[in-house]
């Protein structure tokens, strides 16, 4: 997953410049934080910290990157002689991923020497924005179908390779099942599932040729795709192979349906396997589902068991962006923030305290200075120090369980599709105390 | 840009397998095609085909590749003796990139041997849909602002590292400018631009200190962003300053605004810069930017030399992907087609031919079986024979002259952002036969 250090933005190398030439280089702080939710949405779940953890400690300029950016005629000896040493030796602090989190919050802090603190920007961006978006929107479908088997089928329309990568991630994280993905199987240790396409069928002409033929391919996990021309014909079909299959020790694990009204079709094919003796056999189906898909699924009781889902996770499709930001919010321990119109932002290293009711249910949250202890659970937490990793790294599974635990945890409302209210996030009275300060010393 | 063959998805495995298991070997026909257009949306801009081409050229399973699928214990020897020896052997017809098309359209064709052909699907999906996505979503701002300066900010929030490289490819065909992402420009050969950061000037605390700082560190093209904390009052530091950078040689080439009313402010700013003698430099604005943004601020006669467009291209915000397959469409010589409910497709090698009003302009298309000559422009051309390119390699730059060319010859409506008419796209009687011919060979 190593990526070219030159994926960044220009003006990041154009400002790196500017401070070698004036030695500009104390210590500053960024974090990273989503500005607001989008339609809909109630909370974010945050994902990508350990890819972005990994970006910072493996960034390197190779030789060849430095002989480019020379031949571009755009920088200068010092810059190219920083890069070619270059390594990441700062501090991190970030809300764990697998955590529920709300605006304004920061998913992660940066403090470094100003130079590096600015190189690794839109590159930390990149992944975090896109993790927690598809960890945000699967979290909707988690809750939407609980108790069911949901899948990534996103990777052909995920907005490319990395794209569908990160989603399986992500998606897997907020607690789908698995993944079509194979390489992000070998990568995540995943479970991948897949199934047929249409043409496999096609190919035979035959249906019932190519189940049989499928059906003796891959005799563990047989799952058929039945609508390729009529789709009750096509489970018939099923029921009429699974003796024969059977007789040779293979069952039939499930049928797939990818077009028409799945929720009416879903009842026609569970009565034509009922009656047929396959009972266990599940009814899997894919095309065109999201959260409310799936929610009215789940009320009308179609008699499915999991789902197939693409585009709609992979491209998070209703919201396909956070409004997103790193923002500088001290340098040289003079506290800093943003007022252009419409952006203005807190100043300075922040700590978030979340509160429980008694029930266990988040209660609310308070955005606070770093060092001001309020009542609650101290969020963000130290993961790297000095360029090195804090502590343990944590297993996908238990990012996993982070995620299952923090939305269980969410206050009933929040965990409706159609939130009917903000969670609470309060500013503390030192944050704003700080702000002010801010303000004062900046020379406008 | 090489990628692991292992990105994709199982099913393509279980199929191949199945396939191999039967010696099932025959030549198989597969196009791949968008099947609607998103809403508003009046054609597409093909893209992504020279890098379509390059992964089915350099796709290997390497020796660890196949260590790991054997250790997942679902495939048998000789499917992964099969993949060991991997080469893709077949032939592509594609429409050249740039070419404006419409939906039904086969973008590319494969022509191979069925494991090989259904092998290499999800990648290529996952290439072509992404880059004509984007190609067809910027061709938008191209024409809502023709002779303007667009470039693509959007590497922060596309959906990972090759979106932020696709997104870049597919706007500079296009016709966008230039680019802020370094990895695009040094792998395409794209301008890239950039300014500087809020947090630049924050840094120094002293906006016009940070004016000066940043065009002596990078004397061309000085572009200075001047909405930190007032934007008319930084357009005046501009004023200010640019006599004594001018006496040392250094001319400020533009000003950035990236917040508040970018129409109304850049009003205000043109006639503060004009006032103070910089009638030259220009004003560029980022943030918000789309379409319809576009459009609005030509209407109002905004004095915007250039635009910054960031999420709203790199993840096409309001179409984030294309309804689009890679079907079977014929089979040992036998026409395949799909009959699914609201699926269906039509079968066999396709070709499409253009006619042309005397103007010059777009006058409808016939989607037609290969072979059947019809009036017009076939767009429908060989590029790769036994898995080796036929023919040159177009540049980058002659992919977008096509662009430019063919979004000339676009009918009018269709170059409205809200198009009222669908162009004609007509089905041949050739093709309407091999239809009928395949529904009467399929046993169902």
């Amino acid at each position: 997953m190593t990526t070219s250090p030159l994926l960044t933005d220009l003006y990041e190398l154009n400002m790196v410049q500017a401070y070698l030439d004036k030695n500009e280089d104390g210590e500053a702080v960024f974090e990273f934080f989503v500005r607001r939710l989008p339609a809909r949405r109630g909370f974010l779940l945050a994902a990508g910290l350990e890819d972005a953890l990994q970006f910072l400690e493996t960034m390197r300029y190779s030789a060849a990157d430095i002989a480019w950016l020379k031949s571009t005629g755009r920088f200068r000896d010092n810059l190219l002689d920083y890069l070619r040493d270059f390594r990441f030796t700062g501090d991190v602090h970030a809300i764990p991923e697998g955590s529920v989190c709300f605006p304004g919050e920061p998913l992660l802090r940066i403090t470094a020497p100003l130079p590096q603190a600015q190189l690794v920007e839109s590159r930390l961006i990149n992944i975090l924005h896109f993790q927690t978006l598809i960890a945000s929107k699967a979290a909707r479908m988690v809750l939407a179908a609980p108790v069911k088997i949901l899948s990534d089928f996103g990777l052909r329309t995920a907005h490319g390779a990395e794209a569908g990568n990160f989603s399986a991630r992500a998606s897997y994280i907020a607690g789908f099942a698995s993944v079509a993905n194979v390489l992000a199987g070998q990568r995540y240790g995943i479970p991948i599932v897949g199934t047929m396409a249409h043409s496999f069928v096609q190919v035979h002409g035959d249906e019932m040729k190519a189940f049989e033929t499928f059906a003796r391919a891959r005799p563990e996990g047989v799952v058929l795709l039945i609508d390729t021309y009529d789709t009750e014909a096509g489970a018939r079909k099923v029921v009429e192979l699974a003796p024969h299959l059977q007789a040779d020790g293979i069952a039939i694990r499930g049928v797939r349906i990818d077009s028409g009204d799945l929720t009416a079709m879903s009842k026609k094919v569970r009565a034509i396997l009922d009656a047929g003796g396959l009972k266990d056999t599940l009814i899997l189906v894919s095309g065109g589902i999201n959260e409310d898909v799936l929610q009215g699924m789940m009320k009308d009781g179609a008699p499915i068991d999991g789902f197939g889902i693409g585009v709609n996770l992979a491209a998070s499709i209703d919201a396909p962006s956070l409004d997103c930001a790193y923002k500088l919010q001290d340098y040289r321990g003079t506290p800093k923030r943003k007022l252009s119109e419409g952006k203005q932002t807190w100043p300075g290293r922040k700590q978030v305290f979340r509160a429980y009711n008694s029930d266990g249910r988040m209660a609310g949250d308070i955005l606070t200075v770093e060092g001001d202890r309020q009542d609650g659970e101290a969020l963000i937490v130290e993961v790297m120090r000095d360029g090195k990793r804090v502590g343990a790294v944590p297993t996908l599974a238990q990012i996993r369980e982070r995620a299952t635990r923090d939305l269980a945890r969410l206050p009933e409302p929040l965990r409706q599709l159609q939130t009917g209210i903000d969670y609470p996030v309060q500013v503390s009275d030192a944050l704003k105390g700080l702000a002010a300060e801010a303000d004062r010393l900046t020379k406008r």
